[in-house]
């Protein structure tokens, strides 16, 4: 294929904040244009929208449907490759299973779907089109995260015993939500995010980042949630004890009421021979600590740095890269997976390394058990 | 009193850890001297830590009880005003009340007793004493913990919501208990440590921590506590959800198994205002973070930190001040709360601010919450 | 111009590095389209690099001069609007001159060219040619770095007193022009790179950071410059002390051997009534000093920055931004400067905040300066 | 000798800075007491002191020349063993001849002496005297100081190439001299401090500390001195290139003017295989980078630093140390050598690591260089 992905946008429409965001990252390294959009549900920002992008206006849609419809009807030099979902959670399932039965690959924000029947339904549906699916839990995208998790597969910190994780944010500390506020908005109303908050939205995020980098999946949990700001509909707050399947222990911390936290997203590990630690503020750097020999700093493109990291960085050690390289990586490995399919190659490891809908199961069974341990304030088997 | 109070040592021989470290403490600032001691159950290592330290050999006794009885005789000018107790902590409780039994003043190591039922009746005889009681919990000696206890009192934050506060050690990773090493040895040893090994050892410094920087107390919490290293005989590792009575809630965790990490306890509080964050490493710095302006970083010996904190430092900001120096502070206050109470004056609020019988009783207190709980793995009050 | 602004670009075939950063930095925001480029003297490889960017084949030229002389002969509505020229320094200036002459505005590596009189030159078509010149001092693309120059030009520094500024790498700490290493080559080559090296190469990047964050203007120096690798042609080693037009004095250093040092370019600025620091290892983060009050850590995307700060940012605090972006931000200004002129508009403030022909100027009499001074042993005026 | 050692002061009444200090530092380790003391001119202020400092009336003296020649006369029983020099610089020559001419140790503050010529007089004096004399640069003290010096010595670094020190300070950003500060008074005043302000104050600890680090001496150098605060008497401010005895190069920056800076001397040394990086406000740490390895993290109270480091230590790692400690560790070594001495052995090598007199000479040979230097504003031969 020897051209650009070309991708259409489902959301994203003036003053929202992740479809900026995935603009941003699928144009990074030249691999997507994006052609076409249904970016509001209001029709005339849809408009204006497709025109502050440059896109012609014949492929900028009043609704999601006309879009996947009229697309798929295009001859195949100019139709969609994928499709990229960026809309409030209660607005994931549909979309995406349209776009799979059209032939359209997936890009979805997280949570992947309104409830884990959906997440479950989806997966399925994935399997059988054929298509390939993103899903965008972003911090796994960082190359020291990547690092991380190829370190622990390499046994160098030994057999896992312990995992923190965390991300503590502030911006929800008042009642948002009554101001007009258009993230906090859906953000924290059921009807739109689900039986979850602040879990759903960051929690989600340490519980993929904590799997993701240890390799081990967790089995039960016992959790504190919590509603802190008065008036609010969903959580806000909370922490989990984790069980993990080879017995390790952990502690996730998650919050949207750590006023004057910013988004400093945490992980660290301890096995028996050593520990690391990472965190996106300083999202660079990956500190291993050992017991007898001094503690060490990796760095993003490095000489050194194993072959995940490596192949997600642009730019040589020193050259801070951040959030929206991270992001971009993920829209990388997937171009790379997409096109090596298409030419009938195995894509490379470090390609596939992406997350897709098995990962979207587990966080809605994640969100799903956690708010069932907190109610009963105990110790509660992972919700299959 | 214009002279240096007089001080006698019960434990702390050679190869101790705790001991060294009191002695440099009570030297720092030249209100003490330290003139006798039972140094070891061992009378030759009693002795020869003595000629070390060059004490009159008369004055290096065999036991406690020697030391406590014939210094009691000896006459005013020359007998002992205090006693300092670092042995371990099934060595507390008899040593403490024979001394204030016998008119002395009494500093004692953390966790205060061996039970929740003996720091009571410690704390009763205390009261009924008239004597001094000071209970080492190091950590709230330091500057910026004072520095961040002044600002929550004076409402900066705004009414408190969260607590995170967490002690990460790594030097029990290892079966260490198997190799002769001393302080493994006891401190896993329930006939030595009581029926908590982290959770006694670090987890009540967590503990005394949260509540003496909030100035709030816990009143119910939910555990999770483990013996990772096999063939240990009391826990390792573990983590708390707190509540606190102002329905604030919090997160504590303590370990020894984190492999590769040194001590650094840490605590960050979030109120409706903004938040705060300090940590051992860094004893220097409080972070103060805000939703609507910059982070501060407020600094020991600055000019414009508060009463407490100043009062608890030594040099101009910018030279650094560690761990001896927070333990130094504890003595020192002592030793002023002493001085004024003996001439009849009512020592200031700095002065008295430092932890004794009730912070002790308090310490026990929540070594029996936590293992309830967590053999229940269920939310438990405060056992009292 | 109601579509994507037309680039075409010199150099930057495969294995280059600084023209793949261009790509990245271009298409981040979606306001170019690289649809042309002559991008190796070698043929073949500026045809494999345009193949690889999915270039029409009959836009990628075999040489900068065919280039420019079709692309000018192409119809208005296909035609380059700019060229982006990303050689080593021997091939800055004629590039830049025919582009110019053709009618296409430039954006061009640093530094602008390869002697002083060149840059003048240089300076001097472009105010006649009416057209735009982007200059690609990087670091001053970044929020921190604009904040910390409307902050002094605010005067709350009060009148500037001491800059420290040192851009530390590590890379040329070897003769790795010796091995056929590309960029060792040709930037440690008097024939490529002109009468300095390191201090051509970075040097006058901290040089353009230092006036660009003050406000003010060298006046001049004191040097003392090295070559510090056994065979190497050119400087590898430098520092300098600065006197600026108001009387202030500064130090900068600038070196490629300090071994296993990445690329921590940084800067420190004090006044009268305070300092700041900022370093690109940190990029989100500009530090305060005063000598009254808490240390203050200003952060890139927070509500409370400044409007320069605010407009080169795309995410919320939090969410790390880096060198692409810092790199893009050049890319993106100069996009909305071009556009508000094409309309007849006058560009805000914050738009025409870039490099462009005044600072390379500035950049060819500081390399100039700084070789004469070293010379000499002595203060040095600048060179006019 | 088994007992302390006896120590008397002179100096160091109520008010003054470096006199409180170096009473923690005698006090922190058990090794010395003070006995005796001429701590002010004001002979009332003397009698307080002494009062305060719980010191025998009989042995507060009016003048050091009283006590000197007093003590001398005591038994050996009772006499002093050392005295203790916090004075002036002015005041810092004729105690030390006295003190060793009546066979008494000298600890005594840096710089030195008034002028070079004194320092070698006073270093043949110590010589001849057979007693052993403490200068007291205190940032030697540190143990991780002491490890990068141990690791320079031991090659890990390569042939060194390049140093960078500074010591920033603030605190005489205003003419402080002329609001009665004690401190700022004598240091600003040419009578007291000698030819040099803050190059003498802080430049010779930034000397001092290249040179103990690298085991290399400075040759040569071209110096910048400057005073900036309107009024001043001596140079607030400087920075010097530095030539070192093996070829290296580098770069000192000393000032009292960086408005908001603490005191956070620091020193990079880059060798041919890596480089290292030191700074007071984290002492703790000493960082080590590498041009194909990850950074290294070295900390105070580990198993693996070196048998310098370790025996500077007092507690286990992740136990912060600081300035004090540093401080203590000069007089402990000090202490170590005397005792060590008079029992007709050999010191250990970690005993004797203590500034003396030839660090004094050196010290008074730099003050004298860089002010020769600057004003001629070239390259200038170290003075002899």
């Amino acid at each position: 294929m020897n051209r650009k992905i070309r991708i259409g946008m489902i959301g994203g429409g003036t003053g929202a904040f992740i479809g900026a965001i995935h603009r941003i990252a699928l144009s990074m390294d030249g691999q997507y244009e994006l052609v076409a959009g249904a970016f509001s549900s209001d029709e005339k920002k849809s408009r204006e929208t497709g025109e502050q992008l440059y896109i012609d206006a014949s492929r900028v849609y009043p609704d999601y449907l006309t879009m996947l419809t009229q697309e798929a009807m295009l001859p195949e030099h100019s139709r969609l490759d994928a499709v990229t979902i960026v809309t409030p959670n209660h607005v994931h399932f549909d979309p995406a299973i349209q776009a799979l039965n059209r032939g359209f690959h997936v890009i979805i924000e997280k949570p992947m779907t309104f409830s884990l029947a959906e997440a479950k339904q989806l997966h399925d549906r994935k399997i059988k089109s054929g298509k390939e699916v993103l899903l965008c839990h972003t911090y796994t995208g960082y190359p020291m995260v990547k690092q991380a998790r190829q370190l622990i597969s390499e046994g160098k910190l030994g057999s896992i015993r312990k995992v923190y994780v965390e991300y503590p944010q502030g911006w929800l500390s008042t009642f948002l939500e009554g101001s007009k506020h258009k993230q906090a908005d859906w953000r924290t109303d059921p009807s739109k995010s689900g039986i979850a908050g602040a879990m759903g939205d960051i929690g989600t995020h340490a519980f993929n980042l904590a799997e993701y980098v240890t390799g081990l999946s967790v089995v039960r949990l016992n959790a504190s949630v919590r509603t802190i700001v008065e008036g609010r509909k969903l959580d806000d707050d909370g922490a989990a004890f984790l069980e993990f399947e080879n017995g390790a222990s952990g502690v996730l911390i998650a919050t949207q009421v750590a006023s004057g936290a910013e988004n400093n997203i945490s992980i660290r590990v301890y096995g028996e021979k050593g520990g690391l630690h990472w965190c996106q503020q300083e999202n660079n750097s990956l500190y291993l600590q050992w017991p007898d020999r001094p503690t060490e700093c990796w760095r993003t493109g490095s000489s050194y740095v194993g072959s995940y990291a490596a192949h997600n960085t642009r730019t040589p050690a020193g050259h801070p890269e951040g959030y929206l390289e991270a992001f971009a990586n993920l829209y990388r490995n997937f171009s790379l997976t997409i096109r090596a399919k298409q030419q009938g190659e195995t894509p490379k490891p470090e390609w596939i390394d992406y997350p897709s809908t098995p990962e979207g199961v587990r966080g809605m069974a994640f969100i799903e058990t956690i708010i069932k341990s907190s109610a009963s304030g105990q110790w509660t088997d992972f919700v299959k």
